[in-house]
């Protein structure tokens, strides 16, 4: 069988790592580089976390650092940035010293570089999976128009149609590069957005934590660890029962696509708006008359999304 | 028992005639003026339209006309408006021609005029029931800031913390006039926000229609003839049992509280998004931080509602 | 010879009072009311100063106090308002307590309605001189929009084609109200804009400020030393020869419509842009494709500005 | 002597190509590569006369095409711009027909490839001289931060402190791609700003048209025709005596310091306004407080200018 070729953009960050476990867990994808931006944490920190969870998951592919600020938006200042109280002062819930320093070290190329280079000696068309924000992609896009043909598509954990968690229907992805986001949806590349009005649905219990830890050997124990504060967090501050794995649904509808139900419709990004920048306009109603521009996910199944890391780890007993 | 004084800001309109409906078939409530405005139609058919309803509900109190276009926005061209498509080519479903030209006319001052006078005159509060675009309270904020703290609150249809009906999140009372919107908002009159959120709910069945012609003789004959357009398209175009009855919402909290939760929060308008100006950016989450501004309507008790319609009828059987 | 109706509408403020002595030392204009705004000063403080200088030139007419904030945008915080250091602290120079308490109030009415009483009531068309923030025109076209066929023009000191002096192309005038800027110049009132390309070039001298001592009387004395702070401060920032009287010049072009030279083009208020709110985008090159809609100043004669008012101090020997 | 390295990033056009004159002429200059994008044609057509002139002007450098499109705004639609009506229908005043098609070919890259490649390899820091929309440019600092400290600075043609040619204050190559200019303006390599403040001095005289035909050859003689078209509208819609050449400008001033006088202050483009959009915010008052980040070109020496064409042609008698 042949493998869907994948390139995942991350800021890797505590839910980032539960998606690369999937991809790590499963024989259905050709991943074929992995690219670094700015995000949770500063992309120096989201490349070292990086480096260390692709030799913690045995990701033996080429990996290249990306954008450490925003298309026009200042650079964010991460020593006050409220990002540390999720993902930990480290990025990966206080416990990244727990995991070796990294022997990999990123490629002599910037992200764009080698996802275009990825992409060029791809046979197939490859899927960019996005779990950050999408200044990389967005580069990639002005940079090598040629190439947005070769893109079977992206599918970007971002978005809210309804809700939001850093402004009303501004989610973080979006709100840290909406310049960046606004010329991902503009472009003709299709598009699936992972938004939050599914991704808060996929939380995980204590008990599955634990299942994670008590199915993956020591590699299994690390990853219930990284996700203890950010749980608590969840749980503290939204009344969930646990941390919530948004950055694995993309990479979970890669493997099994009955995991998340989409609707498809018109999305733009307000850049304009005082009060609603980095606000998806999801055009539900067709308000605008626009044809539909986007997959948005409006509901997944949290179980199953939370079985399939369960059996991702097992891989690493 | 001492009767609230109140005012009635409208674009009648046929559910502004609804709303009225409830305030002729009480008791509890002292008008003291109505003020028209654009919005379903041209103030010039608001006015006349007021002014016949008026006499249909004997209702003998002043009338005045005012705003004809928004604070900033351009005059809607009401000859390619959408809005015929609702309330009929009249305002009224079609219908007002059934009904005799009116006697009364309006008062010979402009609309602010009209309610600073009934404001200063009244020895209570004046509660101020818009159901219509905000220019007019507007201009009276702007034009009288002594006069804010003679008014007990503004009582709003209005509005959307989810949905819209005009754009995303974007209520067509805002979405014609987001100024006068804003300029309300940021007052320091207390605020109460009758919203989609809960009059979307607020829908009349075909056999609750009849039973306002049964109970209400040759008025309730003509009032369910009034809706039935406007019942229709609320059937065809948005998959409801019937119209909905926005404009009561605020009127029917007045006589009895019961009918309507709130949730108290910030409101701001977007004045300046290309996607979402006339948004009502709801701060349920409290992203901004700021202090409660408006009560906002989430939920209305539809059964009640649509039943104080049926006993209020009866007055004029 | 029929006297020219006027209204002015002031933030008394030093250049506003020069205004005034042109008013009053001419025989050709009928003023018909005074109306005061935020702008220099607090209104509180404008009216105040308002009333004395009335006082002080024998201007024998009602004054209504009107608008203590902008439209939209927040009220201006006097504490910290860098006007102190231009007008003085009680807007008149410092030296207003040298002029005696006010015997004369306000009469009781908003400055809206004073403007609306003196235009209904006159036989004439009245022509409208600003020179202050345009938020009481602004909240009067809003509330009497039948009276704008009433008004001969709009006489208004305000804007820049080039320059600004609050911002890139902001003069301050239209800065501290865009909003109402944009409700006066959308309107369909004759519009003459007396903008800093004009003013500018009319500052008043150190010799020019003693002729009017010397010429008129106590008043004269009190005028030149109302001046001194606003000349020293025009002579360090702006590196002008003195004091620049902005608000004489619509007064002077009723006097003498050769003291300065228009161009008519159409004239459009930003505001959403970030850098640029409040900016006159003046259109002298036609790029919009739109009718004119207002005479702009481009240059002015100063000598004879300044010997206007050495004219009219003459009536106070 | 070291020559200057530098990379011409082009959107030629007619000014262009008297830009690229004064290159060939020089050799101060180290021309590294040229780089093309959309603006005064398609990027396809921009290419192929790049290309033709690069064979004109024995310019034997790599030239590689970039752009078709802004970074967020529309593709311009060149069926209907009126940029053909000054540069002509093929870009190049309707004589490129009269230029063999070229034998040379663009390299194998993307622009901002080729950009990253120059300046990697040059030992010297490299000058960056854009006379055209600073798309390709902003790509660049995106997809290749670290390489901003090999860039010495970016000379580039565009921007309006007063006046603008596409709408108030707003010059072509910046009202072309607005958030590309802010791109460039906001990152820390040094900016000269060639703006129309200057280059609207520098038209040239048919008799100075006629001394690059006489001092030129063959290659004098088209490019006096080049100029044509191009200086019969500045003719009749500027009242200018001839064409004005805008991009030799910058390069000039590489050749020849003399030929401008700078001021330096803080430049902002205005992403948001509506009636403002690509203005060139120049903050010669220091309204804004923010120290200086661009040098603006207020003056320059037109007669100089035209004569270094006149003695840049002669090479090619």
């Amino acid at each position: 069988m042949l493998k869907r070729p994948i390139i995942m953009d991350v800021d890797t960050g505590v839910d980032d790592t539960l998606a690369l476990l999937l991809v790590a867990g499963s024989d259905k994808l050709d991943l074929k580089a992995i690219t670094t931006v700015f995000g949770n944490s500063s992309v120096e920190d989201t490349t070292k976390n990086t480096l260390k969870i692709c030799e913690l998951l045995k990701l033996d592919v080429p990996v290249a650092a990306g954008a450490y600020r925003p298309v026009i938006d200042p650079p964010i200042d991460y020593s006050v940035a409220p990002m540390v109280d999720i993902h930990g002062r480290d990025g990966l819930g206080n416990v990244g010293n727990r995991l070796p320093e990294p022997v990999k070290t990123v490629v002599d190329m910037p992200a764009v570089d080698l996802m275009a280079k990825a992409i060029r000696e791809s046979e197939e068309k490859v899927t960019i999976v996005a779990t950050a924000p999408l200044t990389n992609i967005a580069t990639f896009i002005m940079a090598y128009p040629e190439l947005r043909s070769k893109v079977e598509c992206i599918a970007l954990m971002g978005g809210a149609a309804f809700g939001g968690n850093m402004g009303f229907s501004v989610e973080a992805n979006i709100g840290h590069d909406p310049d960046a986001a606004k010329i991902v949806f503009m472009s003709d590349i299709p598009k699936y957005m992972f938004s939050l009005d599914a991704t808060m649905g996929c939380f995980i219990t204590d008990d599955e934590r634990q299942a994670i830890a008590d199915n993956g050997g020591e590699t299994g124990v690390w990853l219930k660890d990284c996700m203890q504060q950010y749980s608590d967090i969840y749980k503290a501050l939204g009344g969930l029962p646990g941390a919530v794995l948004h950055d694995s649904l993309p990479v979970a509808w890669l493997l099994d696509e009955s995991v998340v139900e989409f609707t498809h419709c018109y999305v733009d990004v307000e850049l304009k708006g005082v009060k609603t920048r980095g606000c998806t306009v999801t055009d539900l109603a067709n308000y605008t008359g626009k044809a539909p521009n986007t997959y948005v996910s409006m509901k997944a199944d949290r179980e199953k999304l939370i079985n399939m890391h369960i059996e991702a780890v097992k891989k690493f007993k």
